[in-house]
């Protein structure tokens, strides 16, 4: 492991590191935030999955986390959305190949090689963290944005027992049914149907559900309704009588300022369940 | 003017404007937060100057700032660190020409056309501020970080009863005595160095000093401690009995993540005044 960088921050240490990634095949970065408390024992960890287009970098300078964890004694994670560089394969659109690896294990070529987001996140890294850093990985919690809160929600229900909480600021919330998610989930899964459940939130809150609390904020005027299908998620959710919160925020739309508005409510709703 | 984009934000909204201005002789770009009090009556401003490279969009992405103005119920106003575009005069280096204007009124070819960023932040964007959105005028404090923080120290100290309170993150405090200065001002102002004086924070401090009270943070860790030179401005402030506080903060650097770390602090320090 490398360290690219380190910047004392809120009385912490944002850091940026690379390294070898097994389930990626390639170098990966990814930003670590650790709030002063780590230098004294292991601290919970929240992990924040961007979405399209972004790196480890966007949440990490945009979202104003750092602020609120450092306030909580909690870790945030920042992983890269997908590998990249020479070798890896890509697309020319902006919502497929490299910034675009939903967190999915893709089976199809050509990019079957790299792009298994899944166990990065799921696996690898946590290991990897677990090895060099002061955090206990028995307390996760885990968030995202848009192709991050897919990320964000699927993990969480696929994996229970895993996160203590689990959040989201505008998920894309049904991709099964929407052009951000069949074509993506077509490309890297192929065109069985039956393979693309396991990464629907909608879906698998409609089966399972969630073990433990989920926060959802959409902004009201973003951009993206239509692709993200928010009512699919909130009918789910009370259906199953799923124990958490669906905000619908008034005037907000899809970036970063959306994201940075609610930042405090997310690290407070996790840390409640992380320091439980 | 024109709006380039309008973003809800913590209750208020974040937009990016363009203008014809006279005074670069060019089209501006500016940042302006407005909290959601604006929408009943003006409210006070704070003006966040940045620095070399920068334009209005670091900040107001990067600082977290928006979390607090909006507790504290008053805009902030980012505008761009020079003239842009085609026609502009430019160097190769990153601290000369555009993306470093030092605020100062250009009195020497190629630069006086356009570079003339004293006369744009002190009088033509309040007058277009004042006409165009619900601001009160009387109720101006100024900040900014390194190049931004020589600019409000300067204008501050040039300008008794404009702001009631000025602060700084890490600026460049005795340009008079630095690389980061006699290159800018002799090539924007000439060789003759009593021009120089009233753009020197330190030399201006020993003079006449600051009609209000005056916070300045600076990082122990800067890796540009040489060249921002803090210890003349430290010293001429106790000597001048100034009403202010000088903060060296133990291991942070000269990044957006210090000026994040401490923006809480300066944002509700200038507030106390507006309000006052």
């Amino acid at each position: 492991m490398k360290t690219v960088s380190e910047n004392t921050c809120f009385g912490g240490t944002q850091g940026v590191y690379s390294h070898d990634s097994t389930a990626a095949g390639t170098e990966m970065t990814f930003g670590l935030f650790l709030p002063e408390e780590a230098k004294d024992g292991p601290v919970p960890i929240l992990w924040y999955l961007s979405g399209l287009t972004c790196t480890h970098e966007n949440a990490m300078t945009k979202a104003g986390a750092q602020a609120w964890a450092a306030e909580q004694g909690i870790a945030i994670c920042f992983p890269d959305t997908s590998p990249r560089g020479e070798g890896v394969a890509n697309d020319e659109a902006y919502d497929l190949g490299q910034g675009a690896g939903f967190y999915v294990n893709a089976t199809q070529n050509p990019w079957a090689p790299h792009f298994n987001m899944w166990d990065y996140v799921a696996d690898e890294l946590p290991a990897l963290l677990g090895e060099n850093f002061n955090i206990d990985m028995d307390r996760q919690g885990i968030t995202g944005h848009s192709m991050g809160g897919h990320g964000a929600l699927t993990l969480a229900m696929n994996l229970p027992g895993r996160y203590r909480s689990v959040s989201a600021f505008s998920p894309i919330a049904n991709p099964t049914q929407s052009d951000w998610g069949r074509k993506q989930l077509s490309a890297y899964l192929g065109d069985d149907e039956t393979s693309w459940a396991k990464h629907d939130a909608s879906l698998l809150m409609a089966d399972a559900g969630f073990d433990g609390p989920v926060l959802i904020d959409q902004g009201a005027d973003d951009q993206f309704l239509d692709l993200l299908k928010p009512e699919a998620l909130a009918q789910a959710m009370a259906a199953k009588r799923q124990d958490g919160i669906f905000r619908m925020q008034k005037g907000y739309d899809h970036s970063y300022f959306f994201v940075a508005s609610f930042m405090e409510d997310h690290i407070n709703f996790h840390a409640e369940a992380l320091w439980a």
